[in-house]
């Protein structure tokens, strides 16, 4: 890393291109303010101008957006953050910028390369007139006063939960209450949105209470704060399973939301007249009919288990389930237990059957990439999720739209030299595991973890130590396609019999809009297509790019029918753009969306 | 304000004394430290020299005290913290320091006045082998690697839960589960010093839930936050009592605490030879035994009622109770109301019971002070506990040990101009309050609420609306001394008859030690004596002089007996001092205490 410039020089230098493309921007000059960016420059906007989450690429495409969002959008005030010096290494200066639009107030970052714009991401934080009651314009609380009509905060509580729902219609319906819901439902609150969260589930955090006992967060405390209320400096690197529920149960609390448990979504349709959901729920055993504007599903982007059919499963005598399923080893001890699959579930549940005393074997069926949990955060996440992060300043909003400003189309580029030094740094463990017999691979372009975890969502574990048992031989591992069972094994296609009292199917989960078929209709599923992945055109990830996520946190081909979700760090970034499109929508703000993405794929 | 001094002066000003001091001490020559200080100087020290709460006052207490301690402290490494600049006005340099001692590692605030110092303050934070598990040192949380023998989280709490107060016992037990209580509880989590904390109500928060519905935090939230876990930024300047009820109860759960409800201590009794308490306690209805080491009282310093006997209260056929227990005004709506009293809780009463329509007089015996909330903000609060306080770097824990800084001998001085800018700008409103017959006074030397929080914990009201009332004549006022009551009126002492259905006795509370005399014994009460107040030989605070707050937060006559309590800000800091004071005993780390109190009241 070297610095060349000075730091007056480095801020002149940010100061210049702002003030030249608030020129051409108030000019109403879309191929001004492209020829302000490099050839192979990119802009990412989150809802500030577009009202989707949209990269562009190129000066083509930057101006033909400006040309179509310009009039409407209104942006003034390109400015240096205050307080943050913009900063210069290996010939890129990075700074952080603020904006305002017609409709709101934005953060945004800034990377310039020879003077010109290399990547800009553009953000809305928050709608003008409708800002969010906090830090200064924090409520009053208890109103100070003496009035005949007082009702208290607690009176007031009672009474929206016996009208929403029943004499008023929530705004937004979240199907699913796990931390993506209920984080997009703090963030509506906020917002003044009424909103009511559903989950089939008892209590808020059940969907990690009800999992086996050894589940954990495989990403560090830094990563996986939800919006508002962060983690105390107490809080573990790794939230054991029953923690983080019981966080997520008292946060539900605490941001004072809506959230019906034991309430299951049965079906759903959408009357386009109306512009209104009809939705069938039942809540405590009990039916009832819900009619919101918008619908959120918040299911999990791992949350429907794709189930394997081979031959022979109608046969098989011992247990038999979905990974996400699985109870726990308890039951197993002295058992035969074939787990298929090789992924995060598979490891985590070969090892606490093995911990429990079972016998245990791993089927792999494809190549695996595996990262170890201290590598990945020494490498991977420190310099933005981390104790010495946020020492330097780098607080999780920050590190959050740092994350978001690296385009996805090279994303890749800044990943691969961190899997290199982590093929380095564990060569020992990946020697040993090859040794073993395990397929290990680091992505179709050696990009890692993260890149497949966005891509395809699957194909990797972190390994907190599992990986070690299947490296020395403690869980067996057996390679190849399951041809089908018997009453008492599984029967690989190359004749190797697995004996066997309990078959796990760690086969992994369907895309997310699987729950839009079985809530609303096919019909609608197709409509809006698979949801997740980029179009990378890697394993997994077939092509065309898209360039974003497809479908979530953005509109998608169903009117008023969202898609929410992702690890801890994308729910709780995601929800605010989400949390703001909802919100605009609600108070008649226009939201002509640019760019509203095709569909390519069905699942 | 004049700033006279360059800054890099101003450093190299206390860089200098702090050298001198240094050396003084490490030369092992209490009266040339001593002469580092101003003839008039003062040294509080919280725990670090002392282990106890100490202010030495002038040379010669300064010097005592290093001659009886120096020796065991060894103190050392005396510095400007890192990052903080110090800074001169009028004449007076402030600076933050650092030091550390043979036990420990300490914070301090030291104000020069003409190269002397004029006030030091010394605090521990930490004890060297028992560092907080936080930070950079938080644990891992989930164990990583295979372990045949794993438990999980929930499994050791679960198994804890089983065991503590059972097969094992604690080391402290705390009576009393409010704010307090489980701060506290919380601290000594954190040191891994076994707790329980019992309390006679079922949940964490039901001391809030239980009280009358318009009750209110009259204290902003930057001066509330508990240990380890601050308010949310949307949470409300003034909490209603319901939603810091759910607060606390979440905290308890998040902190992992183990927290007995519906547990009421019954008696408690002290073995010298075995240095244990052996405590009744009935639990869910249960007579269990539990023998604790260290007892805390945190019943609150507001908790014992102080319920006045008059003549005649025997004949009386309407409603009558302390405050303390006023269940709300909804019963009263229509009916004649007398509340005797005129401070915090008869004013919040009064105001409620108007709101629903009853007749209300309020009867005052003796002056009271009244400060508007707006102001007290303002004027009082805002240069540390604000969101201007926050947005100027002055965290929660800086403006804590500012405030600790100031000696309690001097305190007033400093409170004194507050009180004269609110007169001034809140005259329209005590003119109108005098005009209606309020007797209202500034304490006895015009230092306002806050001294005479700190000297007699009475005598205030916040006001919040309620005063408007009374100034209006909405709320009747009458005043003087109750001579007796019969079956349906309160008879003042000048022959005044005010007919009453309801009588309110908002007549305050007793001394904390009536906890001790009706858990333990009168014996133990009348030995440790008064708690709260300063002996300033002001109105309800009978001099000698102390120093220091009676009792609270550090050790008494009755070895192995601690007071808890305070509002909020007080809770939160003393907290800390009084965990390590335990974690030290519990550890077997010496600790002789300096200047143990003398008793001059019983109550």
């Amino acid at each position: 890393m070297t610095t060349a410039t000075q730091p007056n020089e480095v801020t002149a230098s940010v100061d210049a291109w702002l003030s030249a493309f608030g020129d051409a921007l108030a000019a109403n000059d879309p191929a001004r303010a492209a020829a302000l960016f490099t050839e192979d420059g990119f802009w990412r906007d989150l809802v500030a101008f577009t009202w989707n989450l949209k990269t562009l690429e190129g000066r083509a495409e930057i101006s033909d957006m400006l040309t179509a969002t310009l009039a409407r959008v209104q942006p003034t005030g390109w400015n240096i953050t205050g307080g943050l010096e913009p900063a210069e290494a290996d010939g890129v200066t990075e700074a952080w910028i603020d904006f305002e639009t017609a409709a709101g107030r934005g953060h945004g970052h800034l990377r310039l390369r020879g003077g010109q714009a290399w990547t800009l991401l553009t953000t809305l934080y928050e709608l003008k007139g409708y800002e969010e009651p906090k830090g200064p314009a924090r409520p009053k609380g208890a109103e100070h006063g003496v009035n005949r009509g007082r009702t208290s905060w607690q009176e007031k509580r009672e009474h929206e939960a016996e009208e929403l729902g029943f004499t008023e219609q929530p705004y937004v319906l979240i199907v699913g209450g796990g931390q993506a819901g209920i984080g997009l439902a703090a963030r509506l609150r906020q917002l003044s949105v009424p909103t009511i969260v559903v989950d089939k589930r008892a209590r808020p955090g059940d969907q990690w209470r009800s999992r086996y006992k050894s589940l954990c967060l495989h990403d560090p405390v830094w990563y996986d704060h939800m919006p508002y209320l962060k983690f105390p400096d107490n809080w573990p690197v790794f939230s054991p399973k029953d923690k983080i529920a019981d966080w997520l149960e008292s946060y539900t609390k605490i941001m004072e939301l809506n959230y019906w448990g034991n309430t299951e979504a049965k079906s759903a349709s959408y009357n386009e007249a109306t512009g209104e959901w009809t939705v069938n729920v039942e809540r405590d055993g009990q039916a009832m009919v819900l009619r919101p504007k918008q619908l959120v599903l918040a299911t999990g982007m791992s949350g429907k288990p794709n189930l394997p059919s081979f031959p022979g499963m109608d046969v098989f005598r011992g247990d038999q389930h979905h990974s996400s399923a699985h109870p726990g080893p308890d039951a197993y001890k002295g058992k035969r237990c074939v787990v298929i699959g090789s992924n995060n579930s598979a490891f985590d549940i070969c090892g606490a059957l093995w911990e429990a005393g079972a016998d245990v074997t791993m089927v792999q069926r494809s190549s695996t990439h595996i990262a170890r949990s201290d590598s990945l955060m020494e490498i991977g996440l420190k310099p933005l999720y981390s104790e010495e992060a946020v020492a330097g300043g780098i607080t999780t909003e920050m590190a959050d739209l740092i994350f978001a400003s690296i385009p996805y189309r090279i994303m890749h580029l800044f990943q691969i030299p961190q899997y290199e030094q982590m093929r380095e740094r564990d060569k020992d463990f990946y020697d040993r595991l090859e040794k073993a017999g395990f397929d290990h691979d680091w992505g179709d372009d050696g990009s890692g973890l993260f890149m497949k975890y966005l891509r395809r969502g699957s194909g990797y574990y972190i390994d907190v130590g599992a990986a070690d048992l299947v490296a020395n031989g403690d869980v067996k591992l057996a390679r190849g396609q399951v041809d089908h069972l018997t009453e008492d094994a599984v029967v690989l296609a190359d004749g190797t019999e697995l004996p066997a009292d309990l078959v796990v199917y760690a086969t992994g989960y369907n895309s997310m809009n699987g729950w839009a078929a079985d809530l609303i209709s096919r019909q609608v599923a197709d409509t809006v297509g698979k949801c997740w992945g980029l179009g990378s055109d890697t394993t997994k990830d077939p092509g065309p790019w898209e360039g974003e996520q497809r479908n979530m946190w953005k509109p998608t081909q169903q009117e008023a029918l969202w898609f929410h979700g992702g690890n801890l760090h994308q729910s709780r970034h995601y929800s605010l753009y989400l949390a703001l499109q909802l919100k605009a929508r609600q108070a008649g703000i226009p939201t002509p969306v640019y760019g509203l993405q095709e569909v390519h794929h069905r699942s």
